[in-house]
């Protein structure tokens, strides 16, 4: 819609100067219908007007009306856009291959192409929340490219020169080109977006790991103070969280992979000829440099998204892994003077307008709020698709949006933290020192010599007094200075024993 | 960031009128870098640059650079921006009985308006995946309304002359300003918005109840045909579940109604003198015609945000009932052949581009969808509330995100499932007459008469041999035909007996 | 099942004394087919074995059969049971005034006090997991009911002297019942069990927060080092979460006392006299001192169970404040030398088997599961109360189960917690001060004297120095000792100035 | 509970034959303190009463105490203290490697042997809800090894003969034993109940496709009629969505078969020796035939249950598929005079009390509403997964109960659906065929005969007229009877042309 707008500002701004400030302050309805100029499209349903600058037909406009809901943040994912770019110019090639003119077929590739690239974005004004079949979104794209390869054929938007459905959307249903852009557009948001982010986190935790291998801390269970071991091997668990996060969301591609395309209405095929469906396959696999294949069982592939509620699922996992990680740091990062204060955070912004030197762990509080948005998410996605009756699956939109909603957010903002905050991350190595010192669990050294009685007095000793372990040793008699100090080494207790 | 880019199109536009196209094609990433012209600004990090056209400063740009997650979809929800506006407003009209100065805070009051009504949109590029307590949009918002007080009182952006902590942030914390725009966008949207789509749905579902009390019709129960009821019982259903709906969501008003505002940074309202909090509550009650109050314990109202947890559930029951009533419509409106065909969906768009003269019930698909958003909004608000940490709740934007976008969702969606759909359902008369008269259950009225064993085996026979329950029941000779006809009456079987 | 198998043993104990181990050693389903002496009991699909010394017949015993699904500890929840044998006393009673035998009448009365009193629990052996209606469950209360008064009148098990259908559930649907045991049962255990729960802690929390009201401490927002409060004041945002929790909780109760009771199979009351609705309502409110009444809108009432949805969203905010609470609790309370160590938490158990003197926040954690698993149970609610069709909602049984399950969880969570744990908790005064008193957050208070940017500069010089606010200041030479003191006084930033 | 109770009413029993029903009244509270007979055991807390005929101990006891929170229905999953068996006795084995002395080494194995059998169930009394990393289940095998393993060796309980943690326990903490029993109990469920349900459930189901291969239906989408397919490729993708089920819970198995042993208290294995942990994971992958492994990352093995998540989430989607399964089984079953009919499900019980010969998908209901509890049951995985601090998640028991919840009533479920429903579903080729010649859909057919408008002037003024579309054409004279029968064959519709 942004662009839309823009359109018209444009146009506005060569009437007249000063109208700008009064059209910022229309609400979207207006917006909407803004435009003064329009053809006529028709459908079946009759003819329609459609504002003359834009490419989408009779149905398009028809959806913008009956589903005025959410306004233009609610608009059908680029990613969803992009892949119907993909997929029509992959049909068309294959439709070439079944008879349909080269003329036609090429002019669409080259119309599709655009959609692809993003180019024609704001020719794709409908909301999420239309038909669940996602129907409007497919003829959108049908009409879209249907109005531009016309116009690249030198004919005329609402013409039907080339026919959206005849043409455009030939051997296709939108029930089976509606998960078939499902899949690619997860697929390619995962494989391009999320992933190498989770790498680049990955990668960075475990240079970390490494950087902090030798600082000997304070180990804490329960929130609660405890035996030691080292911040690099404290890293390595976050690193091992993100490594297996990268393996979990992989492992759902192979199902992803599998794309509905050639079973147009009900899974069966009708009017499709025999192959189409392999070959749309092969030919989007060429295209995205990803490798899907048709999927074996079409009836499955429609009427259930079983492999993105998997896919959500593993996008769930993630965001436990995250969440955890990001909580961590922030509570190790806390202070400066009365929290645990075992770490440095980046300074990226002010904290605070009353209190001077006030640094917030804010990359934290950003990707802990994405983690419960995707934790969301993924209930959206899972009721959606287990509302699924006979050969149709009616969530489709709400199932798409919300699972690359995750993608997307995943990936910024993993990418944010990694940058913003991550790579940035120091060690207070002094007070991760004194802490660790002040520690009555260093007791535990003391159990193989004085036994786990004495020990345990020597414990509560200290902590009744406030002293240290080795004064209250001392204190009891249990044990010589010497002797303390040769069984009380940290840097002991951070593995098993040979 | 609509109006953002459009500024720039319209700027480019003068240069060059070929650039358009191009431009269209780039990322967000690279739009959010596009101007050309731009000025310092500072805070206590150092000078920064900002784009000369717009009015925000130092901390908003900082948090553009910080927190590039999710794009422009994911900027603050309007009505917080507006509330800012309200809320800002409200302040420096307080603010001067405690002697600020009143020609900066008129100038204030009138900058914090222009937000208040959307008219500065698009100077809040802000995301909601920022920092926790959403300080910066509370920058964002002081930064745009000192800039634009001062160019009011004749001064330049960037100037300070009208400072945004020290004049439009006085007595404030973003910990306190937050939670207030929460409570009091969400107010505004479910009292304006929500509850009159309801009202309205309430009211159409409660006349179809009237229109439709006289059609008799089959119950169904576990899906299978059961007594009979009116199709105006049916909708009496509907109807009720919808009022019980707009009770529930009005109960949790009252604890919406209490405002953090006076609690600063950690609730004592330490830099705010002692009456402040219920000036401005009552400031903002009168400026929003809502019953605000302060806050009893602000300390709860900065680390918890149970009333939003509250209210969300309130919209999570609403979205199980419209799930369920929008099921019920589909179901009812399935055919036209092979379904139930009891009810006649109006019909708005194409329904299938293979198959004519299909229909499609969309709205309720749109409707159901949105239901399974709400649901998982609902978790995003629990988690995120359920994460508050000692003084401060640090999940605040993506509830009030995700509150807000269920609240707008449930609020568009019924009002277009009652205009688009409910208010034109029609009773398919002559299906549902003969549904009733075919189904085996009326056997149920003769168990008075015959027994229950006697009227099983009616019942059991008629099943069996595809025939009537009043063949079945001749040829067993148990009753005759007139004792038949006496006896199973439909209309008699929907109330209880005097 | 557990009584059952008791019976078993006991009898078998009687024949030989060494099989006592033997049985243990079997699983449920061996134990299921375990007794040895049977008796006949039928319903309309003919015969089947019942042993002999269960009161149940012949639909509770084909359920076992068909619904093998978890094993005992799957069973209705108990508050089912009893609100059985509430409503069916009640039926019974009001059934007498519109002619019921009274002879057979006072003996279901007696019989269903029995099962009120939970005496013959032993007799309910049936899963959740069965038909969505609750049928079986409510034939199983039949169905001993009618044993048992058939007993009580000198007749023989499985005679059907007192008939299930007939007598015990006459002018009753499962249909009708099943929801009303879900709402007595419900409101029952919340207002006997969660609110009086509920409440003793909030007086703990509230009394804590005046123990606590002197003790000034450092506040924490990003979990951050914030302005000073007083640990009263942390306590008394606890106590008024609590509070409202009850408030939320206790306003979803209105919709909670409508009961379905006269609206039998399909809401219209079929089957029953005019006024059977209103009087068994009046019947169970005078059993239970509640104030249940008959719902206006008996369709809505056997549909959807959305006060059952409304009031698990009650139980899901509480959630997220005890969630809240325990949190902060356990980081208040972690250390003893490397947390907060700010509060003392009760030692209730030894916290480890390796580390001498350590102790765990127990209590705090099993609230913490507790609240998850309420979250996680609200989710079941919500699902099961969206999918209900037409004039049934068949996710009756695990609805009740879920909202049962939460509520017992939350009030036996809150007891343990208030009891072993809030009770007991001390403030560490030493800690507190030592903390306070280093923090660089006081410096807040010299703004009005030397200004932010001194303020900042002196926090900075601090920090970087590791040295107090103080010594920063006079190093600085922006202040005399005299003033800082005068000036730095943390007791006085716990409140708005005059 | 159940045999602990037992085992009081069979000693009661020898002292009087009255005293059944009276104990029976009492509520659990009573009952867990109903033992009149004590031995003394001891902690480091000092000593504690514990019920003679129990093998418990201090800790155990304590927990019983401190933890009253739901009754017996919370106890730990049996299949976690049967893990905690197979543990014990691989700990044992390798320790014995370490020099633990033999003969106390074998008798751990043959008291855990007991445990691992379910022998001793009746000694594990402790519920879920209890320190969050299961410290005191572990302490009580433990406790109860300890002492079996004493009596055993002809010693008395609570002597300590055996030692519960310098024996029992050596080398390990609860800290890693928690984490491993919840690997190897959700292993072998998952292994040996669910995925054993599951491929029943797919076998049939396919054979189910088999079946009705040449079955050809009328297809619905958008709950709408739609172009025909077979019921056996209905069939084949309820098929294939259970055997992507088994694809996906067998995915995150690699990850489960991790096990965190030789982590013991923070991670660094502390107190075990070099090799241990790989020695015990043999063990335990001998001992239970699953190729169990040592953990990679043994930090985030124990402070993250991630792979718990993961598994949950497979859970959750094979919930997604099998309420969709079962909701389509149910609606194609509904009838039988007033709903789809095509479907004949098994008859299992009685339907209904009022209506004669009403049977109901009660297999499908009792599934469905499992799905929605295991749907509940992620997020209660996930909100526990999500808040793990720092060394260990203390969430520990609820993931493990919420994830063999779910693991053991979709296993069960699945069972009672294949053998009870699935199984016995028979096609209703009448009803079948008649709704598939009646449908307006069969006209798609005629599109490349007489064009779209033409096709669609023929479905509408079928349905206008009531007609069928053969009269429809005729009446508009475009086609004569012969072509209209050579053209609309539903036969050819069910797959894509040559």
């Amino acid at each position: 819609m942004a662009a839309l707008i823009m359109q018209f500002e444009v146009e506005k701004k060569n009437a007249s100067v000063n109208a700008n400030v009064t059209v910022k302050q229309e609400d979207e309805q207006q917006r909407r219908s803004y435009p003064t100029s329009f053809r006529e499209e028709r459908d079946t349903f009759g003819p329609i007007q459609v504002p003359s600058n834009k490419l989408w037909g009779a149905q398009t406009q028809r959806s913008l009306q009956n589903f005025d809901i959410g306004g233009e943040r609610e608009r059908m994912p680029e990613p969803i856009v992009r892949a119907f770019g993909v997929l029509k110019k992959c049909a068309a090639k294959v439709n070439m291959e079944y008879g349909l003119d080269p003329k036609i077929g090429e002019a669409i590739m080259q119309a599709a192409q655009e959609v692809a690239e993003g180019k024609l974005n704001d020719h794709f004004p409908l909301v999420v929340w239309q038909t669940g079949s996602g129907t409007q979104s497919n003829m959108n794209a049908n009409e879209v490219i249907a109005n531009r390869a016309a116009e690249i054929l030198g004919h005329k938007r609402g013409e039907r020169f080339v026919h959206p459905n005849d043409h455009v959307n030939r051997s296709q249903s939108s029930n089976d080109t509606f998960p078939t852009v499902m899949h690619i557009a997860a697929s390619t948001e995962i494989t391009s977006r999320l992933i190498p982010s989770l790498k680049t986190l990955h990668r960075t935790l475990e240079s970390k790991s490494f950087e902090f291998k030798d600082i000997v801390k304070i180990g804490r269970t329960h929130t609660q103070d405890a035996t030691p071991l080292t911040l690099g091997q404290e890293f390595s668990g976050y690193a091992t969280q993100v490594k297996y996060g990268i393996h979990r969301v992989t492992c759902t591609l192979s199902r992803l992979y599998q794309l509905a395309q050639g079973g147009t209405a009900v899974g069966t095929g009708l009017n499709t000829k025999k192959g189409f469906d392999v070959k749309i396959a092969d030919a989007v696999a060429k295209e995205t440099n990803l490798p899907f294949v048709t999927a074996e069982n079409k009836f499955e592939a429609l009427a259930a998204h079983d492999a993105c509620v998997e896919t959500s699922g593993s996008l769930n996992t993630i965001a436990t892994s995250l969440m955890k990680i990001a909580n961590d740091i922030r509570f190790l990062g806390s202070g400066p003077r009365c929290g645990l204060g075992e770490l440095a955070l980046p300074e990226n912004e002010p904290g605070s307008s009353i209190m001077p030197g006030k640094v917030n762990p804010t990359q934290c509080e950003a990707l802990t709020m994405v983690c419960a948005q995707v934790m969301g998410n993924h209930v959206v996605v899972t009721v959606g698709g287990s509302n699924g009756h006979f050969e149709l699956n009616v969530f489709k939109p709400v199932i798409a949006s919300a699972l690359l909603h995750s993608i997307r957010l995943i990936a910024d903002a993993s990418a944010s933290f990694e940058k913003n905050c991550v790579r940035g991350i120091e060690a207070n190595r002094e007070r991760i020192s004194k802490l660790l010192h002040e520690s009555l669990m260093l007791v535990t050294s003391l159990n193989p010599k004085i036994g786990y009685d004495n020990a345990a007095k020597v414990a509560k000793r200290a902590h009744k007094e406030g002293c240290t372990l080795k004064d209250a040793a001392l204190r009891l008699g249990v044990l010589t200075a010497e002797e303390f100090d040769t069984l009380v080494v940290p840097e002991k207790m951070i593995g098993p024993s040979h």
